[in-house]
């Protein structure tokens, strides 16, 4: 399962590789984590996806994570009310015949065109953890040059 | 000065954990990270920006990344040409006497409305380095609850 975990810690170096040491040290995968400053410059804010088999590791790390002096409060989001976004950036190949398909695909989702050149559309990709997969199929079916994503950040409701 | 590095990673445990452990042994802050999975599962993209006021530790630190094994490739995008976003999650204050404001700010910038409630609204704001200053300047004239961001991705023109 999916858990989407939020530590606000103190916005000071190194707090970024001890967090991220507690995950690999067990053996944890991140999927995706984001770390940017907060509306305070002294606090910044991790937003980590990882996937949990064994939730007992998972409640080790999070007590683990709120005793690092750095570590400010920690929000599992899994069992709440939430919203997500992640942010994608992505040059889409420009085929013959698939134009159209670009288009609709702007219409349909939440994306934008940045910029076109000769070969290839950038575009960006702004969705929820429902949508983002569909969009991603699609727009894998046209041809992904690139793809640059911020792993996802979430705020409670 | 500003750099935005970008580094291709093997989607492997730890990889975080060691590239942050090589910014924070050399005292260097880390502004903003991200990462997250690329259209190959087997790797993900890691954007990283630092203020670099010694830029000979910074060509050190770029020359050691390189040598780390699960690292692929090294970009600094600082005298390239690239498109940068970085998105935001933010709770704004409703006040009285201001909802036009808000209303304002939602059609001059790349601001979408997610969700308001009694209190606050809930904006996604998704813009570049030079506009994004600008936005919260303006956002924090109202007051912001809440504020959570993915920090910067970047993609080469």
């Amino acid at each position: 399962m999916k858990h989407t975990i939020q530590a606000l810690v103190e916005n000071r170096f190194g707090v970024l590789a001890r967090v991220s040491s507690l995950f690999s040290a067990r053996g944890y995968n991140i999927d995706s984590l984001a770390v940017g400053e907060t509306q305070d410059p002294q606090v910044s804010c991790m937003t980590i996806v990882v996937n949990a088999e064994d939730e007992r590791i998972l409640e080790q790390i999070k007590k683990q994570l709120h005793k690092l002096i750095d570590v400010i409060t920690v929000v599992d989001f899994t069992r709440r009310e939430y919203i997500d976004r992640d942010l994608i950036l992505a040059k889409v190949q420009k085929k013959k015949g698939k134009e159209g398909l670009v288009e609709k695909l702007i219409k349909k989702y939440p994306i934008k065109l940045v910029e076109q050149k000769k070969d290839f559309y950038i575009l960006e990709i702004c969705s929820d953890r429902h949508q983002e997969e569909e969009i991603l199929k699609e727009l894998n079916s046209i041809g992904i040059k690139e793809l640059v994503r911020t792993g996802r950040i979430a705020i409670g409701k």
